[in-house]
């Protein structure tokens, strides 16, 4: 294996260990490509001679230039030797239809998620909903009760905005004594990012008229589950969006055809999926996914509810656990998401010294308000044993906590809502595993949580 | 058909003939909802007492809330109530591997195109390129020619850029004599946009050593066209991509995969996919598709050349060629796509009056650099026929031109870089149709562009 042989420059160093200012890659590259000798240099032009580029001097012409290729797709697929970079599907073991699948982000770049990989989590399967049939119903405390056909809603004015959308539950394997080897998105990916689209929910309500004892927004979806949950009217009337649109076309059947609420920044089981009604009420429903569901106890014995508010997370992608650092010692990019609630990521910061020492990464822009941020940074990694660590900040001035941090104000009751930095070991193999902190606090341990058992 | 009934408000009208601030959504709805008179409203709450929703007074429960919806899927598609949303293909009637196919623009919202729907332009097929064996070849006037596998690029940094890719012979009957009725995205669609992933083109041309002859850079494609095609090095220096990612995920098979080069705002030809070989020049190499295709003559029996830029265009995507205003007279959102190779859209304006008088449409945020910027305003149509355009002005000042102004530069020879403004007439019926501006100049009509026949 080739190790790039170029010397790295005091001044490039911008933390320990081995993490590098990003000029280094405009100086150098990674020395990954192989010279290629077998290619004569005949100092004739391959190209004047040969227009058809018939003549490549050695440079053999692969099977598929040597036949016409596929047809036309009105809509086409991945890859099939792509065909690995799939949703992790975790279904109730008894109820296939209850369960989660997850983003496998370290198998992608970039911040847009597309619509076949965006997670799912659903409580009675997808419905398969005839948009002819659908309606949406706005009712409770409102002047006139509404009733809207697809077709109707599709000729309202419409906004857009790119934002994540995060499982209140993930990352919640987080929350066990022990680290879990899951893959990176396996772990973490219950959050994806998409460019939603559709009709303020302002515009819909006010069509409605609530009225001034309407205080919450008890949406319900139009699934087997009759999915339920009160979101305060207030967040609706903000920025709550009616989504029609996912990426450009419209929404999938598994995130909600032929309409979700969006709710920016706030936990996934808010966005409520297939929506058919709203009903404006002066009391939240307490429905069951905001009783004996997402609400968490504490360690001073009071129970957290109603937490909607995703709080700022990032996470190292690459290198991730069960990746290995193939080519050995040398230069490498280290790249992850980092996303926020509460509003834009001001920036994230990156050790390769188990947290001793932090360098700034690279965002990714444009930065989006309350969106998937792509951070990256270079890393000279010199064979020895290290520890990766991101942490992120968002405008608000919050910092992602260390898990010791999380763990003392939240407990081991913690279920949702892990946002603890994560931390990866690289061995001298260059094997990357997932580990926790040295330095674990001892609190009472609550039992732990597995992915694929516990959906209900 | 209900008619909204509030009425407009001076202060709210920004040009002639209905087109409105976009405040006047915040106002008033558009009046679709229809009273739900059958939604008995009994006092009692719903959900108190019926926590799972059973109860609903009257609101039916549909079908797919009767039983268990479908099982996670690892990769997901359309709902089949979208499959009208799909490709225009157009391949020549001989051979079904050379044509193009467009991106349904006029059935999209938002401003990203899904991969599925990113249009296609080929010679001889899309190859099926096996990623293992697949070689990028860098070579010529270099100091070391190099040679990378898929594997090695997928170690190097990269970076990411939101821009759509047109090719310059999108939109191209427009040149013809009469406006073409084909729906606005079979006609204009040969544009998509995406997020972009990639290694900078500088990385890997500096670690290469470019020595000071070379000014070209030769690049071909691993299809069974061999596309060639020859590019400034200095525009690949500047921000030319090695893209692997599409959208956060590899690239699609029609679109390059394993490897494409991306040149931000530069016409679709340069663009090259399926990359496998690039080779440093001092000159270009004239290839089929820079001499004999994608040049034009002008008026002045000068060709044009290299025409590498795409320059600021827009389209009025709803309403426009073969939708009908269902629902009569009242309040429209009209929206559409604006673009420009040369930098940022700085505004759109919208005319309902045949161009009479112009209004600033409102821009989705963030308006990225060379990237699809969606524009909307709202428009109260009062019944009466009426004709639509809209132009772009992007941060050059440049504006796009009338159709008069396009033809009197470039004439009826014109094949390439067809960007006139485009002219939607809507009848008191509420349909609407392509026309061409009422003055049309008199041209040498130099024959007609059929796009289904003309694929070579």
């Amino acid at each position: 294996m080739k190790k790039p042989s170029a010397p790295v420059e005091t001044a490039d160093r911008v933390a320990g260990n081995g993490l590098l200012h990003r000029r280094v890659f405009l100086k150098q590259g990674l020395g990954f490509g192989l010279v290629a000798s077998t290619v004569a240099l005949t100092g004739r032009s391959l190209y004047a001679a040969d227009p058809a580029g018939l003549d490549r001097g050695g440079f053999a012409r692969p099977p598929w230039m040597q036949q016409p290729g596929a047809e036309f797709s009105l809509y086409g697929s991945p890859s099939p030797h792509e065909d690995q970079v799939v949703r992790f599907a975790s279904p109730n073991r008894v109820m296939r239809m209850n369960g989660a699948s997850w983003t496998p982000l370290h198998k992608l770049e970039g911040t847009i998620t597309p619509n076949g990989l965006h997670y799912e989590r659903h409580h009675n399967g997808v419905p398969q909903i005839d948009p002819e049939l659908h309606r949406l119903l706005i009712h409770g405390d409102v002047q006139r009760p509404l009733q809207f056909s697809v077709e109707d809603l599709l000729r309202y004015p419409m906004v857009s905005k790119i934002c994540f959308i995060e499982c209140g539950g993930n990352s919640n394997a987080g929350w066990n004594s022990q680290p879990s080897q899951a893959e990176a998105g396996y772990f973490h990916g219950l959050a994806s990012n998409s460019e939603w689209t559709g009709i303020p929910m302002a515009t819909l309500l006010g069509e409605a008229g609530v009225n001034p004892s309407g205080q919450w927004l008890i949406a319900e979806g139009a699934d087997a589950f009759a999915m339920q949950i009160s979101v305060p009217l207030e967040k609706a009337m903000a920025d709550g969006m009616l989504a029609l649109y996912q990426n450009g076309e419209r929404l999938r059947p598994e995130n909600g055809y032929p309409m979700r609420l969006v709710l920016p920044g706030w936990e996934g089981v808010t966005n409520v999926k297939w929506l058919h009604r709203v009903k404006i009420t002066d009391q939240p429903v307490m429905a069951r996914n905001e009783t004996s569901k997402y609400t968490e106890l504490l360690p001073s014995g009071k129970a957290r509810m109603f937490t909607f508010t995703i709080e700022a997370k990032s996470l190292i992608l690459s290198p991730s656990g069960g990746m290995v650092l193939k080519s050995g010692p040398g230069l490498y990019q280290i790249t992850g998401l980092a996303w926020s609630g509460n509003g834009k990521i001001k920036k994230v910061e990156v050790s390769a010294d188990d947290g001793k020492t932090w360098a700034e990464a690279d965002l990714q822009a444009p930065v989006l308000d309350r969106a998937f941020t792509r951070f990256r940074i270079p890393w000279q990694w010199n064979g020895s044993p290290a520890v990766l660590m991101s942490r992120a900040i968002d405008e608000t001035g919050y910092m992602q906590p260390s898990r010791r941090e999380l763990l003392a104000s939240r407990g081991r009751h913690g279920f949702y809502h892990y946002n603890a930095i994560v931390t990866w070991s690289v061995d001298s193999s260059g094997n990357v595993t997932h580990v926790y902190e040295k330095d674990e606090p001892e609190v009472m341990d609550d039992g732990e949580i597995s992915i694929d058992a516990g959906w209900d």
